[in-house]
């Protein structure tokens, strides 16, 4: 590469430059989990493992297989096996033996039924429990990070919908989960409406909390206002270890920061954006033609409203190109 | 809107947060002048009016109308009439009397014709010529730069390429810059290579030398890296006046900074998203049948290798979808 611009220390706080890596650094790739909340996660089999030898050839440090749901929630006969992640399922995208990158799943507050559908990590190919949690769930959320942990798997908490969140309350739940089993707490943009500087706030706040605790922090971001790569490097900077992405930022709606952005990002000598070039060559270049993601105009007006993109969703799903009365219908709603 | 995160100073020296506004920032939607890239400037006048009439609606500050084209560099056969930018042109867009939107054109070092083809202000409906100039023309472009001002207009220079100019002839120019007429000196990151990071060093350079003169400073990006938003915001936040947008992100290879993000993110109570959105749906969309635009794989791929997107834009054209092979080709050709 040719670059020539200067490099110098314009965040006082800021943990690198783009010249520099950090060792704790974790890429956690979340295709088929994040994916599969658009077609119920119905994924086939080859474009499961597909994604599975792509991590490991890129150097990806987790991926995310699936949802811990609860059958009694989500019935069997609508959703696909990544809903439940049943271990004959992971086997079959695995193999015997261990898993070349490590796996996570994402469990809901509420809707898993962890004491029985989580196994004794002996018993699992799975590395990773990561607990997805509103506000004022996280009293369930610490239950099941307990249950995690206890269990012997490495755990996270993602506390959704952080931009709805008030700060006083935002401030005694980290107190609280600083003081939880819980190996990461995750920053999560549920509806891609933070900027920038709402980034820099947010990481700063868990990052003192986490930090003084020994534990890390991890970035989820939407690309409702194409801001989901731009905001999970800004949260890099400032010292945010644990990085989610998607390739071709496949996700519900206007989708996530995608891998082959952050690969080319990330300077450590272990990432390879090849593998993943060649992964959207094959297989999710194919996939837009049976699923549609990413930014589109109704996802920017949520985003920018601070509103979940359900009735954004809804909007391309039904062919919606009436920009200005969707526009009118939302902000009449509020 | 919900939003409920703190605001607080994290950037020492940036110049407003996103509950602010700040008077001298300017608009500028470039549409017209960057999407001709893609057609030879062979909008319809429907098309052109249309998005005359939705900066004056949305409260843009300039509209950027096309090129000032020489003939005998651009024959006028294979050229729409925005490449050129004739008077009779504009008035068939704008009609009689004083245009509701302030007009620019631009016009490169060494391709006008600007001693003849630029009328004194008095005879033309344009009010801002910007001369855009590669670091090794900037004796042309300030020659440029005096011809206009001496014939009443304000002016930019738009420095090309600044990604890949040394540090120290860059301070160089800057300081020639700071010393001649102009009014407004542009960050263009031609190649969309640029993070934030260097966004920040390089507006903090621009912002020092042009502030000591009594200049403002601007900035032009692209999307190769889904970067060109983000980096406008970060420009702004730090400073810089002046911002390039254009609707749908139009332009040439992965397009340019979205006008209707932009004016999402702006308070100044002057600007609408309500227009831009009309034209969107009415416009902008059916040009998307006629012509393509936008981030794709090969232009990330010469974004963060530094180079020209010249390559990709060829890859596209051809609809080149390995792109493992595309990457091969670029790197090997370093």
């Amino acid at each position: 590469m040719a670059r020539k611009s200067e490099t110098s220390e314009t965040r006082a706080d800021k943990k690198g430059t783009w010249l520099t890596y950090r060792p704790d650094i974790k890429v956690l790739d979340c295709t088929i989990r994040d994916g599969g909340l658009i077609n119920a996660c119905h994924f086939e089999d080859g474009f499961v493992r597909a994604i599975y030898e792509t991590c490991a050839a890129a150097g990806v440090d987790y991926m995310e297989i699936g949802y811990k749901g609860s059958k009694k929630v989500y019935a069997p006969k609508e959703y696909g096996p990544w809903k439940y992640c049943d271990e004959d399922d992971l086997r079959r995208i695995v193999g015997e033996g261990p898993a070349t990158v490590k796996l996570s799943v994402m469990a809901d507050a509420e809707r898993t039924d962890y004491h029985e559908d989580i196994l004794p990590k002996q018993q699992s190919v799975l590395d990773m429990i990561r607990v997805a949690t509103y506000i004022h769930q996280i009293p369930t959320a610490l239950d099941m990070i307990k249950c995690a942990h206890d269990k012997g798997y490495e755990t996270t908490l993602n506390l959704m919908g952080v931009s709805v969140v008030q700060e006083h309350e935002l401030s005694e739940a980290l107190d609280i989960l600083a003081r939880s089993e819980v190996n990461v707490i995750y920053i999560v943009d549920s509806f891609g409406s933070l900027y920038s500087e709402e980034i820099q706030v947010l990481a700063r706040k868990f990052i003192q909390v986490a930090g003084r605790a020994g534990k890390q922090v991890g970035i989820h971001t939407h690309n409702n206002q194409q801001l989901a790569y731009a905001n999970t490097i800004e949260g890099l900077i400032l010292g945010v270890s644990y990085l989610d992405c998607t390739m071709g930022g496949l996700g519900r709606g206007a989708g996530n920061c995608p891998t082959e952005l952050l690969l080319g990002f990330l300077k450590n000598p272990k990432f390879h954006i090849r593998p993943v070039l060649q992964c959207l060559q094959d297989h999710i270049l194919p996939m837009r033609q049976k699923l549609k993601w990413g930014f589109d105009i109704p996802y920017m007006l949520t985003g920018q409203l601070n509103m979940h993109p359900r009735l954004a969703i809804e909007a391309v799903e039904e062919g919606r190109q009436d920009f200005v009365g969707f526009y009118d219908d939302i902000t009449a709603e509020e």
